[in-house]
């Protein structure tokens, strides 16, 4: 078999870069039998040149400089993991300006500028994969782009943020609180210092725009997104979804019926059969339904340096495959569809509502009335216990539309009797 | 965009074949903007003419001579969808031969075949794909060639029989025997009349050949693995697997440590934390491990008329944007090793055994003795009720040889005390 070489770059050398830095060198002899060429890695790219050189074992390939990287000809991939919008999108820009792919893990980049780098990756015949920027190790574009794509999906789904879910397992399993919870994940390394973009589902909801773009072949941007965390959930609320067969989970929803699409991200009751409940600790995994495929559901890392650079890796392999057989491009942007984004008020739901209420006869009424009023279908009313003169009301509403639901929170929340609305929580149905 | 037109045929109509059929034309718009180009259905090959007609909108395409396929230039993809080996492998054949493209759900003759057909395809510069062989709807064969490619795979196993799934469920949830789970798997379509090739694991030992094949890049045939079914598994089986938080499940194994390959199929204790635990019903699931990925699991319907069409047509859309990108053959045989796999007396396996015994001092102690002589250590052993002069002993092995374990239990068997040797079945562990 011909040795034929293939100059690739890294930026970045944090955790996935150096993931990436040693799967590439796990993989140095096979990757020829499995694409037809190797890999020469010709440049890494960091800030600081001494601390990166202690990592790897070709200190003189480092640099400071993006230039040398994109002057080197022999360069044709180029692996972006510095992360963050500004400088990864002028340099993924440049990259694809001059010709070379990219593979990149930034879902802060993909999922606010997904159409705009597409269309320059196609304008330059160029490859532009970001496998690793969903749910880490998982596979989800690529089978959502190939081995799904004769489906007319209606459903990507799942549990995409491994902090988050870490924490609620451990609500759940140890009955702790949240903020208990959160100082177990920031001391075993799971939660960062700010724990923001988890906790309040913004990571999760980039990974939605991501998927939702793919799935429903219409470009979805993380502005489009509706996130909603979970530092409101309480252990009495998990406690109460487990009476009701059920777990809590962060999910990030993308749900589409062909005419607009519904993407956000909140915590949902889960029923303990769904495969999405068995999902525990910091596993991600997606759940996807479709008229051809029914459900399916993947499974796995969401996030760890290996993981992470599995799925990198996977896109080189991929992008020297094309440039082996000429063939760049071959999978360019599948989004030419305009779907609207569907504002919330206008998505429907099924909710479970906790109310403290002043404990008399008549309250149950009240608020079934006040659900009438707003076109609120309930499904179920339970008074639960009583803390002297107080009792807690659990409602489990119908499917019903968001703008409805909240109005008549809202005019539960200003009833005399009312002494704090609890949890407002999505229950997920089929 | 250049309404682009490639011609097809579809060799049998039976279940999934009508199911592609369908597929087909759901996505006749569609397809266009996925892949750059549209199908043409030129040809259906069956037996019966007449039967098939009133299936399809349009029977003047319906033929009963394969040389009617092979003679239309047009046609550039054939989709095989008869199953078995004859005529199916000569079709095959003739169409690579003739440099047409070959779409399988086969796993018949992929399981025996796919090394010769692979090299056929790729003497003819042509696509043979076959992700529909194994786990129906699941993508599986994909993500193994490409997302997880940069990895040193260790083990890919799964629950790939729909049917055994469900009696063993239904046996799990209903306390049921074999027999009668077995009646009902038949009367509601699950299990075929001659439910052999289900039950004795020879449908999920053609599935992990193939599995085998892709994930260790060596070829392994059906002949070479080991098939156990689930005839003897026993509701008292299930019951003793829970007590110890387990539940059992036919499992097709492969496992490499890179030197050799183990691959068979067993019934086995999964405890009940491991995700393929919560996997129920005639849902079908695969469990990957590799180096970098760590653990990945793929979830989905392993059969039915649509969801396996929909691998068949996730397939035939790759072929499509190889043919547009002219890069027919981009990812071939990926088989470049040549691994022995190991005979089952080599395999290692922790054990759970059950016997009937005659109740007497003394007992426990010569069956402890049985396995120190035979090198097999032992985890636990644990008397259980006793029946009149009769008591069960359950045994729970280590890690130990196969072979050492079997002429331990063959001694065990001829000992005067001894009763009946109820089960042995193996227990997963990493």
């Amino acid at each position: 078999m011909e040795n034929r070489k293939i100059g690739v770059a890294l930026l970045g050398l944090g955790t996935v870069g150096l993931g990436t830095y040693k799967v590439m060198k796990a993989q140095k002899e096979e990757m020829l039998y499995k694409t037809g060429a190797q890999l020469e890695l010709r440049k890494i790219l960091v800030r600081n040149k001494e601390k990166a050189a202690s990592k790897v074992d070709e200190p003189e390939i480092i640099t400071d400089r993006f230039e040398d990287i994109l002057e080197d000809k022999e360069i044709q991939i180029v692996i972006e993991l510095i992360g963050g919008i500004e400088p990864a999108r002028t340099y993924i820009e440049k990259s694809l300006q001059a010709g070379k792919h990219v593979v990149t893990a930034n879902k802060d980049l993909i999922a606010s500028d997904h159409g705009a780098l597409m269309d320059l990756a196609k304008a330059n015949q160029c490859d532009l994969m970001f496998e690793a920027a969903v749910a880490g190790a998982i596979p989800v574009i690529a089978p959502l782009k190939q081995s799904l794509a004769a489906n007319h999906l209606t459903e990507v789904m799942g549990i995409v943020n491994g902090t988050t879910n870490f924490i609620l397992t451990k609500m759940s399993q140890e009955g702790m609180e949240f903020d208990e919870a959160l100082a177990i994940a920031t001391k075993l390394g799971y939660a960062e210092a700010d724990p923001t973009a988890d906790i309040e589902g913004l990571d999760a909801g980039r990974k939605v725009a991501i998927m939702a773009s793919i799935a429903f072949n219409s470009r979805v941007s993380f502005d489009d997104v509706t996130t909603e965390g979970i530092t409101g959930i309480s252990a009495n609320d998990i406690r109460y979804a487990r009476e009701m067969g059920c777990c809590i989970k962060l999910i990030g929803m993308a749900h589409s019926d062909g005419t607009a699409i519904e993407a956000y991200v909140a915590p949902m009751l889960i029923p303990q059969d769904h495969p999405l409940a068995a999902v525990n600790d910091s596993y991600n995994a997606v759940f996807v339904r479709g008229d051809a495929v029914d459900d399916a559901m993947f499974l796995g890392r969401g996030a760890g340096e290996l993981p992470t650079a599995s799925a990198v890796m996977g896109d080189v392999f991929d992008v020297t495959r094309n440039i082996v057989h000429e063939c760049n491009g071959r999978i360019s942007c599948t989004c030419y569809k305009h779907l609207p984004v569907l504002p919330m008020e206008d998505v429907h739901s099924k909710y479970f509502l906790r109310v403290e209420v002043e404990d008399r006869i008549g309250v149950l009424a009240e608020m079934a009335d006040v659900f009438a009023r707003h076109r609120v279908s309930v499904e179920q009313i339970i008074q639960k216990q009583k803390k002297g003169d107080s009792t807690e009301i659990v409602v489990i509403t119908d499917k019903v539309r968001e703008g409805d639901f909240r109005k008549a929170v809202r005019c539960i929340a200003d009833k005399s009797g009312t002494r704090e609305i609890k949890s407002t929580i999505r229950v997920y149905t089929v």
